[in-house]
Order: C-alpha cells, then structure tokens, then sequence
C-alpha cells in the first residue's frame, strides 16, 4: 500500500521507520510543531529497540527500569507538512553500562527535515540510575557493528 | 497580569480555570485542534479537585487509585484562537460510589466554544473499578449544594 | 514485517488503520490518555479519506476549505497500553452537503477499547460553513454503499 | 490562589511563566514526557514576548511572519511530577536581525529541572527567512539590557 510497509527495520545498523504527519501534528504556521519531531523520534527509538529484541514494556512491567532522557539536541532544516510520508532513520552511537547514545534524523528521500542527538538514561521504576539489563548491552554491541539483521 | 490572577477558584458550585491558547494547541486551520480541549478539561478538573481539597497525586502514590475516563460528549461552537484567553467552566453534574460526572463549558466572556459531559470511574492503580475515597464523596455532596467554598 | 502492513484500506464500506502506542500516548497511570483517543481517530480519517481518493492537504492549499470537528461522543471501554498494536476501524454512517458523519472503533483483535461518533463539518479556510466538492460527495456515496475499492 | 498569580513576568531581563504539571503532560514512568518540556518552553516565549509587548497572533494574521525553531539544545537534569507547580524562566540570550536566542530553565523554587537554548528565526508566512519588525528588534535591546519593565 504504502511506503510504510516496505521501510520499517534494520538496514546493517541504522534502522527506518515511516510515519505520516497528520493534523494533530501541524501548527498554525502550516507545518509540523517543532516539539513533535521528538515524539517521532521516540516513537522511532521505541520501534527500533522493538525490532531488535528488546521489550521496553516488560521491563517496565518486570520492574526493571525504563529510559530516561537526559539531553536532545535537535537541529531544524526544513518543515514538514501535513500528509507528508517522512522516515526517521535511528542508529545507536555509543552506550554505556547505563545509557545510549542515538543520532537520528528525519527524512522524506533524500531531503533532510531535522536531526539529533539524544541520550537516553536507564533508570529503575522509582527513577534511579541503573545499569540496562545485560542482553540489552549485548544486543547494542551488535548494533553498531551492523551485524544486526532484522527479525522476520 | 492576566485575568488569570481572578478567575480561578469556585463560585457557587461552579469552578473556573483560566488557560491560554498557545502554538502547541493550534492546527494548519489555524485554530485550536479538536482533542486538545479535552486536555484543557482534564486541566480544569485537575484544579477543580485540587480546589476542593482532592489531592490526586497522593491517591495514585498511596496505591489507592486514579480516575478513568468512561465517555466523553463534546459539542463544539466556534473556534479559539492562538493567544485567546480561555475559561472552563466546571461542574459537578453526579456522582455514584465510584464515578463523577463533570459538566463542563469553554468560554470567553459569553462566547461559547465548547461544552462536555463527562464521566469519569475511579479505578484502584491496577485498573479494577473501585470506590472513591469516603472523603472524596463528602467533598463531592457540598460542591453538588454549591456550599462549597474556596480555599485562599 | 507487522500486521500494520496488511490491514490499512477498506474492506466494504470499512476502513481499517492500524497504530501502535507509544511512550507519548500514554499517562502516569499507565495507559493511554484518554484525549489520544481523539488523535488515533483523526489520523484514521484522514487516511480513509486518502485511501478514498481525498487530498485534504490539497483542498487547504487551494483555498478550497478543511474538515472543523462538530461533535464527538466517546465511550472508553478497554484501557490501551504501551506497544500495543491498535486497528481504528472508521465506516462514513452518514453525510450531507456540508458534513460527514464518521463512526470509528479503536479495536485490537476482538477486544474494543473505545468507540466513538464523530461529526465533521466542512468550513471555508476562513472558516464559515461551506459545502464539500462535488466529488467528494460522489466518493461519500461509494463509500456508503461498500462499493469502493481501495486504490492499489 | 497560587503562586501562579504572583510570579508571571518580567524581574530585569528575565522572565518567570508558572505553569502546572497534568496528566496530559505525564507517561507512563510517572513523570513528565520528555518532549513536553518544548511546549512548556514555547508557552513561556510566547508569554515573554506577549509581556514584552510584541503580538505573535497579529503578526500572523497581518502576513509579517511567524517563528519558526531553528534549534534546540536541552538538557534534562530532573523529572517533574504530576501537580508540579513549575516556573519557565526565559532570557533573551542574543539577537540579530531575522533570529533570536533564548536561554530557559523549567525550576521549582530552588530545583533545576531541564534547561534549553532554543534559537528561533523569523520566516515569513510562506517559511522564507525574514526580518523581525523593527518594533520587536527596538524591544529586544532593552530586554538584554534588563531596562524593560513588565506592562502593568
């Protein structure tokens, strides 16, 4: 059907997720409200964390401990607009024993909308910093190798 | 200032809450996004709880429970604007051992934008239907009488 | 790769959209915020009017008009939660020369989660009551009686 | 009533914008959702230039231009909890002529909870980079100085 379909997951290291700016997203100026680029860029760090094995809602659940983020620099080029058909492409930069690095940017071919980099803390269910749970370092380390494939 | 300073509080059984319209809540179309007056409601019976002496932070943190919303029935009137000044007025309308039903109306001085009925079930923190505090309910029986009065 | 690559389109006179949630659509209580309700609707609309042949962005552009919500009644049955992979059924109940009326679920499998009927009516960019083009109202009849076809 | 009342405004060439943490603004950690602190950024700008004295609504409506976010760098250093009476604290950090930068902390009293340098430029109508009005430069030079004084 659409675009959708075939761009969502993992390409080596850096994963791609489409999305569609509707009217909730916009502003009055005509174009996507700055705050929302970083709603889909969680929604894309969630989908890739997703396709590569980790189940952010169980560990939340399990009592585990869920991300926190700890800083965002986002740089604005170029509006998107309402029907538009963008993919938000995520690759994780570095990590630690108890954050992620991931630069990610926001696309519609070859046109660039905005990038950033964010860090994401891991912290228990009562906000304390905590180490990510072992398989996820393990999952990471093989994500910025790009020996990551997709599961099916 | 603002009107803001004057106008929130009870008057009667009546509450106000004053808000403004920012970029945030605008579409393309230029005017407020349509589900964006139901976060402006959910404001306002924030504070018309908190100003009768509800604390609901405290029930959520004691593990005793949170509201759920039930329905809604929304009607809206006419548009606001980026930079309005806005009042939502709200009403206890009823309530049973374990739901509340608020009234709720939009205004500028006498210009309606929009109004709602909403139900509201209180529900323990894993999500069962329960009853509302004890305290709660008495809370509730003088706002319904209108003997309710402001705390300074 | 997801069921969301097989369930966008119509089936009959019914569209289906699939969404999954996200850290954003939820609250402290751990489940969906009730207005989000109203933003999955939105977007399910508007792709149903794209899958039908109707280019919103295109009518704003043109000067044309856009779609101002009337009404919404919403009734929450089931609380979503983070991850959950949510289908919006939408199916147009009625129209006439300057509204659509739209009634839509927020499904999972069998289980409901929230149902609603949505009046939108069509309004000049300056937003006075105006009717809808001539052609929408055409692709409104196929859609009514079930005849239409999702485009390939 | 609240603290609301009394600290809106301008104290020398900051200024202080109240707001209060609701469950729209929370996820399900229990705190607030990161990228909310960019609303709760943007409210605070548009009352700082509302109170310094510059009409972002007539500029809109006149066909002057609008702002549009060319960056944003934010750090996260606590999170914020529902019914969180919070103050927004903005300082005109720079000028030139189609730009501005601002530097704003989300506080408590004495506590810290994120803070941001956003640089905002000026396009017009159809997003072409442009001038800021003369008026808002002329007022943008005494809030540096800290001689601007809040309109009664």
């Amino acid at each position: 059907m659409s675009a959708d379909a075939i761009s969502n997951g993992f390409e080596g290291g850096v994963h791609r997720f489409a999305l569609t700016v509707y009217f909730e997203d916009t502003d009055l100026s005509g174009v996507v409200y700055h705050a929302n680029y970083l709603r889909y860029m969680e929604r894309a760090r969630s989908e890739m964390l997703a396709d590569a094995g980790i189940d952010q809602r169980a560990a939340w659940e399990a009592g585990t401990g869920v991300y926190a983020i700890r800083s965002v620099e986002i740089v604005y080029h170029a509006p998107a607009r309402l029907g538009d058909r963008l993919i938000v492409e995520s690759r994780l930069a570095s990590h630690g024993a108890a954050f992620a690095r991931v630069h990610q940017r926001v696309m519609r071919d070859d046109a660039l909308f905005a990038e950033a980099k964010v860090v994401a803390a891991f912290v228990s269910c009562q906000g304390r910093p905590t180490r990510q749970p072992r398989a996820w370092i393990e999952i990471f380390k093989r994500l910025k190798t790009g020996s990551h494939r997709a599961p099916q």
